[in-house]
């Protein structure tokens, strides 16, 4: 069992010293990905102390799963020999994922050292883009045909082994393929251990299996592996053809980072934001979102500046004006995060959109009843004027109701408008409510008062 | 291939019609898992016409992949019979999950129908608290000694499996066990059809296996396989004996669940949130959240109360006022999230804080200087004051730096008082940057203007 708890602050006071050997020391218990969490929590300078101490071994798996901006700036800081020595330790499929931080001499070198089967792997997955199937998956395929027995598999791979030194990682299932290397099946690894030596593999087949096209988004290889429960699945081309194999460690990957994209997303950062990224790149990145905030504040303050004179004639309405807006944005944003999640889950449709809003603006108007009250109240207490309260409440219900109603419609109409709802949503939700909330409790105030 | 998008709006149109063979032959070629997405996403009354058309192997794995409040509604709605029927074809740690949701009388008619060997599966899954990795695990571990060769146990293997009939699902390994079932190693399949069959299991054993702990939580469990890349992982006991195996499949519900849980409680929602859950209860659930934002909401009024005097003597302050407040949040929020990350993580401590809040004070220092420059001007502009547009531009800067202070310094106390920052912090951070971005504009005015 890994400590990393304990020995997190041991390894950054041996940063702090400097001092080599108890790094290494402690640097051997931590595995690759902690170590590329560990230094993509580590301030620049103290990134290369890590780095340096790290073995080729370790360097390869950091390479690996360190985020894009770190791995630039290791790779910036390490000579290229170096570098080179750690490629080679990475899959094809690997090196696939992150040769576009390496410079062009390396790239080079690395594929002019590259054995036959080396290249034609790198290049096969090169070939696809990195967020579908063909990008994610490895051509290291192992294939037997359908009208051989058990023994004759297993003489098979004890051959295979015995030549290449090793078996493909995380081998669970052989592929079946006939002549023209059309994909029959997955015969997987438990049936050839425990069924009769002479049983046909044909016999045995499971034609069950999912295969997944090798244009498949990588979303769509997400479900599907979540949905069968699979440890790796066949890629295929248009003509059923095996083109390799995906298997589940790069699914777990996909999924973890699409949970970080949208939780990064919804303050407006990009994925794979760097803790220490150079300053005037993070002030120029988060600066965009502010920017952006800047606007859509200003359509509220727009919206108060039209009734400046009712304003004037009672204080207390700029006194209590944010309470509705921000109670609208919240009433909304619950329902915007109910509705991006169905959609995304593929939950919502024409058929039971109508049910929704009559559920949404059910429990709204619920919860509407009991905080307009509520406010109109506390408004009576402590300003003396009953139709203040009377304002109050009514324009809370309003801004919680139109709230509501704005959290259905803008997920749905941004992704008709090919818009992630969860990047874009709440900032849109956020800039109708306030404009709302501001509108409908002055313009009330106007008339009424 | 599953075509899920293409079918979702004929099922849906089948579930309006009530036409029950269509319906059934499109729910045919839905998997149960995407069956019960399908399910959570329809109205009640929908969600029994599928259900009843469902055979006994679709729902019982519907009834493992379905959220809690709707499962409950499912089983309240099938006859004991039936769900004894689906209940049968669930493994003794799914039915573990999902009992709390059964009725006493179909937990004992259950437990009185299984077999010794499923009792005791079940029962020792009981045994563990659901988040942790005695909760995750299945006690259906194959296990071999190591002073035997490959050709036995591919014996033992062949007689196992002619005895029961089946494997257990998604063996990847067998473990290997001492006389007192200590835990020695792991023997990975792919090492059992590709090595000698003299070899001894002792002779390859890898002994850089990971080994869980019953009482790791289920996050710990997460990472272990995430960090080591794991199939499957045994779960050993204090004295390091064997007690079961979880697999990544399990692994992966966690990260989802985990990814899901954040998105929701972002929005103060609850996990496994029910879309058509009854409107009391959801209008109960959501009025909670909405009673706290009012709270924070009113401290922020209370703030501008204390400057009625100054807005009365200028409007212009009401209608600029949110601007400050909400760009406060932003930026703090920014800070919220990448600190928020940098904690479960594990990538901040005691030794890189000072850096990052350097890092952090320098970034919102710049933006601060482009955007106060901003919206001075804009003041300047709408209203012609130039000493309203420098309150306006020196009260931005304030906010913009305490907002990302609040940013860092929040989910650190949340933490170390043991509230999960990913839920509370939100909330907390917008009603410092909403009071002090009030406080700050509002008081500079009063000193300045």
């Amino acid at each position: 069992m890994s400590q990393v708890n304990l020995r997190i602050d041991q390894i950054h006071k041996a940063i702090e010293r400097e001092d080599e050997v108890t790094l290494n020391n402690l640097l051997a218990e931590v595995s690759a990905s902690e170590t590329a969490r560990l230094i993509e929590g580590s301030a620049p300078e103290k990134r290369i102390i890590i780095w340096d101490v790290l073995d080729v071994q370790k360097r390869a798996g950091v390479l690996k799963s360190v985020s894009g901006d770190v791995r630039q700036y290791l790779i910036d800081n390490t000579s290229h020999d170096e570098l080179l020595e750690s490629l080679f330790l990475l899959q094809p499929d690997e090196l696939a994922d992150i040769d576009e931080d390496l410079p062009g001499t390396v790239i080079n070198a690395m594929i002019a050292a590259m054995d036959e089967l080396r290249k034609r792997r790198y290049n096969s997955v090169k070939h696809y883009p990195d967020n579908t199937a063909g990008g994610l998956m490895d051509t290291d395929t192992t294939a037997v045909r359908a009208d051989v027995s058990i023994l004759s598999v297993l003489r098979y791979l004890r051959l295979l082994r015995n030549k290449e030194g090793d078996m493909p990682e995380q081998l669970d299932s052989l592929m079946v393929v006939d002549r023209t290397n059309k994909l029959l099946g997955v015969l997987p690894l438990s049936d050839i251990v425990s069924l009769p030596t002479d049983t046909l593999v044909a016999d045995i087949l499971d034609h069950t299996f999912q295969a997944i096209p090798v244009d498949a988004s990588q979303e769509k290889v997400a479900r599907i592996f979540q949905d069968c429960d699979l440890l790796s699945a066949p890629v295929v081309d248009g003509n059923y053809r095996l083109l390799g194999r995906i298997t589940i460690d790069d699914v777990v990957d996909v999924i973890q980072a699409q949970a970080d994209a949208k939780v990064l997303s919804s303050a407006g950062l990009k994925n794979h934001t760097d803790m220490f990224s150079p300053i005037l790149s993070s002030a120029y990145k988060r600066g965009y979102w502010l920017g952006i905030n800047l606007v859509t504040a200003f359509v509220a303050a727009w919206v108060i500046g039209l009734f400046e004179a009712v304003i004037e004639q009672l204080i207390a309405l700029a006194v209590l004006m944010p309470v509705v807006a921000s109670m609208g944005g919240v009433a909304g944003s619950q329902t915007l995060t109910i509705v991006t999640r169905g959609l995304a889950l593929n939950q919502i449709g024409r058929t039971n959109i109508t049910q929704l809003i009559i559920h949404e603006a059910s429990v709204v108007f619920l919860n509407g009843i009991v905080w307009a009250l509520t406010v109109a109240a506390i408004a009576l207490y402590w300003f003396g004027d009953p139709m203040l309260g009377a304002v109050f409440g009514i324009a809370l219900m309003i801004v919680l109701i139109t709230g509501v109603v704005a959290g259905i419609f803008i997920p749905l109409i941004l992704q008709r408008m090919s818009i992630d709802p969860a990047v874009a949503g709440s900032v849109v939700l956020t800039t109708f409510t306030d404009a709302i909330g501001f509108f409908s409790f002055l313009g009330l105030a106007k008339i009424l008062i």
